[in-house]
C-alpha cells in the first residue's frame, strides 16, 4: 500500500476528525487508514493540535490508555461570536422584517446552513455537555438550530412534537400556558425518545415569557430527565423574569419599534 | 506575523474549506490569513485537493481568474453510501421497530447527526445542484436531513408548514390528498421564503404513494419555481407507480411484515 507523506496524512486526518465533532477515533483507526506508524501518528497528531489551537479553529483532545484516541471538539473565540452573532444582528435589523404584531421574520436566517452550523458550534463553547445525553428541542422553528448543536457536540436530536403521530409509538404529552401569548399549547414525546435517568440539553430558537422552555422542563422532570442547560438564539431583554432561572441567550432583543422601523437587537455581552 | 509551516497551512486549510462546502474562499482569503505568497498557497491546495481524491474524502474545486477560488465538494464513494446505508438498514431491521399498523420507528436514527450528516453528502453526491437555489422539505421529520443536505450543498433551507404562523408573515397554502393514508393535509410556505423563477429539490425522509412530494411540486408549480429533483431518505417499493415521476431515494423499503417481525428494507442497488 501506498505510503502517505506527513502533508497528506495531516489533510486527511483533519477532515475525519473535524467532519465528527466529539467523535473518539483510536490511534489504531489512523495506523491502519495511513499505513503508518503509532509514533508517526502521534506526532501527526501534535501538528494538528497545535495548528487548531493557534488558528482558533477548534481544540484536539487526546486520550491515552486502552481506550485511547484523539477527537475534535469545536470552541470558537469571543472574537468568532462576535463576528458570527453582528453579523446576524445586522441582517436582523433591518425594518422589511417586522410583521404584523411586531413578529420578525427570521426564518431565512436561522435556515441558513452556515449560519446554523456556525451557532451550533457556539453554542458547544457555552453550553457544558460533558454529560449530556440528548439535545431537546419543540417543532419547528428551532430544528435547524438543534440539529447543529447536537452535530457539534455529537448527541441525539429529540424533537418534541405538537401532535402525537403513529409513527412515534406511544407518546406522553403535557398542556403547557405560552409564556408571550397566555394560549394553552400541547407538547408530546415519544416514549421511545429518551432513556430515563438522562440528563438533556434544551436548544430553542426564541424565548419571550419562558413557557416553552418551562413547559419542555416540566415534561422532563415528569420522566425523570435532568434539564442541565436551555440554550435560546433570541431572549427579549423584557420579561427579564422569565418562567425558568437559568437559560444562555446568544442574542437579546429589546425592543422592536414597528412605526419607527426599528429592531433593537445585540449580542449577549458575557460571550463577545 | 508568525509564518506558518505547509503543514500547519494544509490543516487550518482543511478545516475552513470542509467546514462550509461549497463556500468558495479566494485565494487572497489564505495569503492573508496564513501570511504566505500565492505561489505558496497554489501548491498547499494541490496537495490538499490530490488527498482529499486519493483518500475518497470528498472534491476540491479551483476556480481561476479575477473571481478564482477554491471550494470543497463533498462527494461520497459507492463503497462509503454502501456502509452508511447497509448500516441504517441493520438498525431499521430490528422488530422492536415495528410500530401497530405497519409503520417503523426511525426517529432515532433520521435524528442521529453522524447518521445525517452523512446522508447530506449522499444526497449532495447524488444529486445536481448546480443551479439551485433552495432545498425544500415539509415538517417535521425531514427536517434533520434536509438541513444536512442544505449544508454539503451550501444552499439555504426552506420549510413547509402545516399550519401557517404569524411568524411566517403572508402565505400561500395547498390542499392535497396523502398518497399513502388518502387523508386530506395541508401546507403553507411564507410568501417571501422563495424567490419567483428558482429552482428547488425537495427532501423529504419517506415516500409512499407520493402525494406530499405531489403536493409540494404542485405549489411550487403555482409560484413558478421548478422541481430539479426530489430525494428521498426511504421509498416503499410499492406501489411502484408513485405520483411523481423522477424521485431518487436511498433505501427501498420492500415490505413489513409485523406478526413475523421480517422488515426488509435495503439500499438503491444504483448507488451502492
Amino acid at each position: 500500500m501506498y505510503k502517505l507523506k506527513r502533508n497528506e496524512r495531516i489533510a486527511a486526518m483533519v477532515k475525519i476528525l473535524s467532519y465528527q465533532p466529539n467523535k473518539i477515533f483510536t490511534l489504531n483507526y489512523f495506523t491502519e487508514k495511513f499505513n503508518s506508524a503509532k509514533s508517526t501518528i502521534s506526532e501527526d497528531i501534535v501538528i494538528v493540535k497545535q495548528t487548531m489551537e493557534k488558528m482558533e479553529l477548534g481544540r484536539i483532545e487526546t486520550f491515552s490508555g486502552a481506550a485511547g484516541g484523539v477527537k475534535y471538539i469545536p470552541q470558537t473565540s469571543n472574537s468568532k461570536n462576535k463576528e458570527v452573532l453582528t453579523g446576524i444582528c445586522s441582517q436582523l435589523q433591518n425594518p422589511n422584517r417586522i410583521l404584523p404584531g411586531g413578529f420578525l421574520y427570521m426564518t431565512d436566517i436561522i435556515f441558513d446552513p452556515i449560519t446554523t452550523n456556525n451557532l451550533g458550534e457556539i453554542f458547544a463553547s457555552q453550553l457544558n455537555y460533558k454529560n449530556v445525553d440528548y439535545i431537546i428541542t419543540v417543532e419547528t422553528k428551532g430544528i435547524p438550530i438543534a440539529m447543529m448543536v447536537a452535530k457539534a457536540m455529537n448527541l441525539p436530536l429529540v424533537i418534541l412534537r405538537r401532535d402525537s403521530r403513529v409513527t412515534e409509538g406511544s407518546t406522553i404529552s403535557i398542556n403547557y400556558i405560552s409564556g408571550s401569548s397566555g394560549n394553552i399549547q400541547k407538547m408530546s414525546l415519544s416514549k421511545r425518545a429518551i432513556k430515563p435517568n438522562s440528563t438533556v440539553i434544551i436548544i430553542d430558537d426564541f424565548m419571550k415569557g419562558g413557557g416553552t422552555a418551562k413547559g419542555m422542563t416540566d415534561m422532563m422532570k415528569d420522566i425523570n430527565v435532568e434539564v442541565q442547560d436551555v440554550g435560546v438564539l433570541i431572549s427579549t431583554k423584557e420579561p427579564s423574569k422569565k418562567l425558568i432561572d437559568k437559560y444562555v441567550p446568544l442574542l437579546i432583543l429589546e425592543e422592536v419599534k414597528a412605526e419607527e422601523g426599528i429592531i433593537n437587537i445585540y449580542p449577549n455581552p458575557e460571550i463577545i
